[in-house]
């Protein structure tokens, strides 16, 4: 079980503030904006005199606010499509134990949001990467590229979209291609889809959008970034199959329920609409800009701008993207200023990929993410000074 | 993955509460209790502006508390034996993960917590049962017998003490044979000890407690009892071996973090220390002795007075106890009261035993419980006429 590549400098980054400095956080994907106080002032509001066991598949009022909402992006669910879960991980691990047995394989694309390695060993499932390409944007390469990972063990395959950690949006060529691999080997598509609202250019689908997937698409969903709510821990699995739900619905009750206030609190928000939405995304793409134009102004720093999520993979001119990130932590300051990154090796299942390469996630204010990569270049700069050999 | 005998008969029993009856809920483990109002001030008074991410271990407030709980019951732990988790149920599947591969086993006295084998099978950990016995109050089996089920896989034993399904309290004598095969064989003990206050008569001793069992013992806790709170979710894993300790760790970075508002509640709630205790004690103690009286009046009934957790696994005389605990919802009712039962064999991992028992929760008060388990005499006395062959 490998340590998490974002949040495994966190140690470093203590001992850093304890001497004083600021650490800009471009490494985990926690947004500074306010949750909505439709949530608080829902929990707050609630008066049974005992915090109960709830259903197993979730409180009525927030699969009945999740099925409004799915049916205002026209996405028409039934009550039984949804099964609420203890975040977006949660609903990942639901998903890939309810498809696979031991031994069983998913494809995924790499790089890929680094916690699916951590469910995937916890099911006993082995995760079959297929390299994405900074260069092409981080696309889906060809069906054949695909379908040559296919073995009887496949039993789906994993897709985020808009992507974490590349922010790449899938267009409706790669989602067609995706349902015709599932149809044709009959794969499951579990689709990440916890970046819905987060696109800046074109437009995003959901895989219970596309025709002729009914039986095989499953959404693993959360409104941790929505609703900025990431320590509410709440979440979703979706699909209309019925079977792969009653699976998921005994794994449910085996944790008997998620918790009780988080959900009568996103009960409300959910119910909200799409309110906070507009001003959320113009305010992300304020930040994907500034740091986007940032980024460029690093000699040798490779990355192309993003469409979706609130991050970028970019490639920065340092041999050993670890030991750069520690070294951020533990010899630099400027202004009593340092940054911490998510180093790219954890997003990737391949050893030896991803060794230049760092997720930067853009989660705080325009002027804070400028100045979070120029300390970043700053770093490069020192770094690559002390450290060349020549 | 079976469906849980705790909650697969709520269908039934929501549709005799359509019916216009009322349903005493003695399948689950659901206090009536009031959760303290710490709980309810705490969260209410959450000022944060964003609800983010925690720390993967939890909150440090939170942790602290525990330290101080755990203290005062003469076991001292440093800050990194515990680490939060959502729920008892999230600490069991942890401790299961983080010592078994798949393929694995962990020995298991049956009967025992319906929910290990969700957890088991999620982990891909083999269940072996040993049976123990009603008319030994369900205590442990011999030393020679539970070693002959222990085989190179052998990871672990778990023991529930006091007892779900069965209210038994382990004695000292148990628990030092526990600890003998335990390092002899170099296995955990996995404790699940989340009715550690719900005693009533004589004693009980945490595994922590217990010397020589440093490295060996881990225990699974959970607020959910004690403070009648299940539905906040709130639970650790605690032990002293660090290398399993930091195992549980990645397993929560996995997840990302428990719940914030619910680890700040609960930080409030383990504040107060024991003043809940005493009173809910003397409560349940009243209700276990109103149960069991009441089940002496059934002919054929066979249960002994147990000791501690609420739960009293009895044997009722019915041949089939899944189809008459059923039909206690679908076509019994007296005065427009029915009873729901926890049915014996989702109890049990071997096939064909429990078929005559059900576990009893005395979680109402004492008159419910009483008029709860006429119900169930005059439903007997029905069914058996009803169903008789002869």
């Amino acid at each position: 079980m490998p340590a998490s590549p974002i949040r495994k400098l966190v140690p470093l980054g203590d001992a850093a503030k304890a001497r004083g400095n600021h650490v800009y956080h471009l490494n985990i994907g926690q947004p500074d904006i306010a949750t909505p106080p439709e949530f608080y002032d829902a929990v707050r509001a609630y008066q049974e005199k005992v915090i109960a066991y709830g259903n197993s598949q979730g409180i009525r009022l927030f699969i009945e606010s999740l099925q409004q909402y799915y049916a205002s992006i026209n996405i028409p669910l039934n009550y039984d499509d949804i099964v609420i879960t203890t975040g977006g991980s949660e609903a990942i691990m639901f998903a890939m134990m309810a498809i696979c047995e031991p031994g069983d394989e998913l494809i995924v694309f790499e790089p890929f949001y680094t916690n699916y390695n951590g469910f995937a060993i916890m099911s006993g499932v082995k995760l079959v990467p297929i390299a994405t390409q900074a260069e092409d944007g981080f696309h889906l390469p060809s069906q054949e590229e695909i379908e040559s990972h296919i073995s009887p063990r496949t039993r789906g395959m994993i897709i985020c979209n808009p992507n974490n950690p590349t922010g790449t949006v899938l267009d409706n060529a790669e989602l067609h291609m995706v349902r015709d691999i599932a149809l044709k080997h009959n794969l499951y598509v579990l689709s990440d889809e916890v970046y819905r609202e987060f696109v800046y250019e074109g437009e995003t689908q959901s895989v219970l959008d596309i025709e002729g997937l009914e039986e095989h698409a499953v959404v693993m969903d959360s409104l941790s970034k929505r609703y900025s709510l990431c320590g509410g821990r709440m979440g979703c699995v979706i699909s209309r199959n019925k079977k792969f739900m009653d699976v998921v619905l005994r794994f449910g009750q085996a944790r008997l329920c998620a918790a009780t206030l988080e959900q009568v609190g996103s009960a409300a928000l959910v119910a909200e609409g799409a309110k906070y939405f507009d001003p959320m995304i113009s305010e992300y793409r304020m930040r994907r800009d500034a740091t986007y134009e940032e980024l460029q102004k690093i000699p040798g720093m490779l990355c192309r701008k993003p469409s979706g999520a609130f991050y970028i993979m970019a490639h920065l001119p340092v041999d050993d993207i670890e030991a750069f990130s520690a070294w951020m932590l533990s010899d630099f300051s400027d202004n009593n200023e340092t940054t911490m990154l998510a180093p790219g090796p954890g997003f990737y299942a391949t050893p030896g990929r991803g060794g230049s390469e760092a997720r930067l996630a853009y989660v705080l204010n325009a002027p804070e993410c400028r100045r979070a990569v120029e300390l970043v270049a700053k770093g490069i700069e020192q770094y690559n000074s002390v450290n060349r050999k020549d």
